[in-house]
C-alpha cells in the first residue's frame, strides 16, 4: 500500500507546536520580506509567509519595491535590517530582476539573520559538514516530512533531479550529512531513467512533469519538489503521481507536500534565529 | 589501450610555464605555511610545497608550532599574516591536533589569501555555483589533468568515492558546474560496486584499497587519490591498478597522478591570488 506524505497535517502540526513556543517569548520575533518587482508568484509566496508568520504571532514585514529599484538602494535596505534589534530574520523573496546581482544582495545579509541559509557563510558551513545557522527551508521541510515517516536515511541511495541552489545542492548535502549515497542529476543527464530507477528515494525538484511510470523503483519513496501550473491551469509537480503511485511506498502530493514543508521551516528558521539572538546577549 | 595519466609530466610543464610568469614580476608572490606538531607525512608535505614554491621564485615561509601550541596563537598568527602585504597565500597544513578547532582556524584566514579555498566564504562561494577567489588544490589538479588528456565532463556520470572537504565534496561542485551528473559515495554506500560501474569516470579518495576488477566499467576513466603506504611499506592508491587497467580507457598512477597535481595547483593558487591582490589596488 502506498502511503501519501501529507505536509499540510505536519504543518499543522509543528505550526501548533510552534504557537506555544512563540506565546512564551517576551517580545515578537521580526520577519522582514525583501520583494523586488511583481511576479504574481512572488507576491503570493510572500504574503502566505506573512500571513503564516502573523498566526504565529511572528511580526512580519513586506518591503516592496520597484523592479527598477538600483542595486545599492536595497543592500541599503538589508544594512538597516541588519543593525535593527527586532529584525532577526531577513529573506529576499527570489528570483530577482536580471539588473540586480542576486549573490551580492544575498551575502548582504548578516549570516546571524539570514533565515534561508543562502548566503556564502551559512551554505559553506552546510558544505562544509557544519552548522549553519540555519538550514534551507526546502530541504529541512523534506527532511522534516521524511522524519514524521520514519523514512530513514542512513545507506540509502538519494537521486536528486535538480541542481538549484535553493533545492538541489543543499538537500544533497544534507542527505549526505545523513551518511545517505547522493546522486544529482541535471538537464545535461543522459540515461535520466536508468539512474532514477536505482533511487530508494528519489526527489525531483526541475519544475517541468518529468518523473513518469518506469522511472521509479518498486518500493522506494518519491518526494516531489516541483510546482507550476499545467495547460489546463491545474497545479500540478514534477511527478505523475497516478501513473507512479501503484509502484512505490511513499509519496508527497503537490500541491499539499513539500510547499506547506517549506513555509513552516522557515517559521521554524525564523524562531531559531530569533533564539540564537537571545544567547547572543 | 589503456593510457596512463601522467600528472608528473603535466607539473613539469605547468611549473614551467607558471616559471616564467613569476619570473616577469616586479615583486615575489609569498605563501605562508602552517603546520603544528610533527605528524611525518605532513612534514614531508609542507616542505614539498617549499621546495616547489622556491623553484618557482615564489617566497615561501613554514611556520611550525609544537603540538600543544593553544588555538589563539595560531588565529594571532594567522591575523598578522592577513595584514602582511608580502604574503598572498595562507595554507593550514592538515590534519590539525584534536584540541583545536579546524574551522576556527582555516576560517580566520582572509578569504582573498585562503590559498586552498576552505574557508566558508569560498566555499559557499564554489557550493554557489559563483567563482571562488580559488578552487581547491587537489579537484583544480584533477580537473586540469583531465582537460590535458581532453576528457570532456558535460554529461558524463562522475561517482566519486569518499566525501571529504578536502577532495570528494569540492570535486563534487566542480563537476556538477561542469554539467557532470555526480554521484558521492561514502563508507555508509550499500552496493558500492554496482554504484561504481555505472561510472564514466571514476574517482576514488579513500586511502583503502578499495577499487578492484569487476568494479569498473569497460572503457571508463579511473582516477585515484588515494595515497598510502600498504603493509610491505609500498606507495599505493586506492585502485588495484594492474587489476583494472585492461578495462578502462584511462587511469592515473599513484604515485605520478594526482599528487603532482595538487602541489602544481597550490602554486597556480599562489600566483592567482597574488594576481588578484594586485587588481585590488
Amino acid at each position: 500500500m502506498t502511503v501519501t506524505l501529507d505536509g499540510k497535517a505536519l504543518k499543522e502540526k509543528l505550526l501548533q507546536q510552534l504557537k506555544v513556543k512563540v506565546d512564551g517569548f517576551d517580545k515578537k520575533p521580526g520577519l522582514s520580506v525583501i520583494l523586488v518587482g511583481d511576479n504574481p508568484a512572488s507576491i503570493l509566496y510572500v504574503n502566505n509567509k506573512k500571513k503564516t508568520a502573523e498566526k504565529l504571532g511572528i511580526h512580519s514585514e513586506i518591503i516592496h519595491y520597484d523592479i527598477d529599484t538600483p542595486q545599492e538602494v536595497i543592500i541599503n535596505k538589508i544594512n538597516e535590517l541588519n543593525n535593527n534589534d527586532n529584525v532577526n530574520a531577513i529573506l529576499v523573496q527570489l528570483p530577482l530582476p536580471p539588473h540586480i546581482d542576486k549573490f551580492k544582495i544575498i551575502d548582504a545579509i548578516n549570516p546571524q539573520k539570514d533565515v534561508d541559509g543562502f548566503t556564502f557563510y551559512n551554505s559553506g558551513k552546510l558544505f562544509s559538514g557544519e552548522e549553519p545557522f540555519v538550514y534551507p527551508c526546502t530541504p529541512k521541510g523534506i527532511l522534516l516530512l521524511l522524519k514524521e515517516y520514519n523514512i530513514t536515511l542512513e545507506g540509502k541511495h538519494v537521486v536528486i533531479v535538480g541542481r538549484s541552489n535553493i533545492a538541489g545542492k543543499p538537500l544533497a548535502m544534507m542527505m549526505l550529512n545523513n551518511n545517505a549515497t547522493v546522486t544529482l542529476c541535471h538537464s545535461y543527464t543522459k540515461n535520466l531513467e536508468q539512474i532514477t530507477k536505482t533511487a530508494d528515494i528519489l526527489i525531483s525538484a526541475t519544475g517541468h512533469d518529468i518523473i513518469k511510470k518506469g522511472m521509479v523503483k518498486k518500493g522506494s519513496v518519491v518526494i516531489d519538489v516541483g510546482i507550476f501550473k499545467d495547460e489546463n491551469g491545474k497545479t500540478r509537480g514534477d511527478v505523475d503521481f497516478s501513473d507512479v503511485y501503484p509502484d512505490i511506498s511513499y509519496i508527497s502530493p503537490v500541491p499539499g507536500g513539500v510547499g506547506p514543508m517549506t513555509i513552516i521551516s522557515l517559521m521554524l528558521n525564523t524562531v531559531e534565529l530569533y533564539e540564537k539572538s537571545l544567547n547572543n546577549k
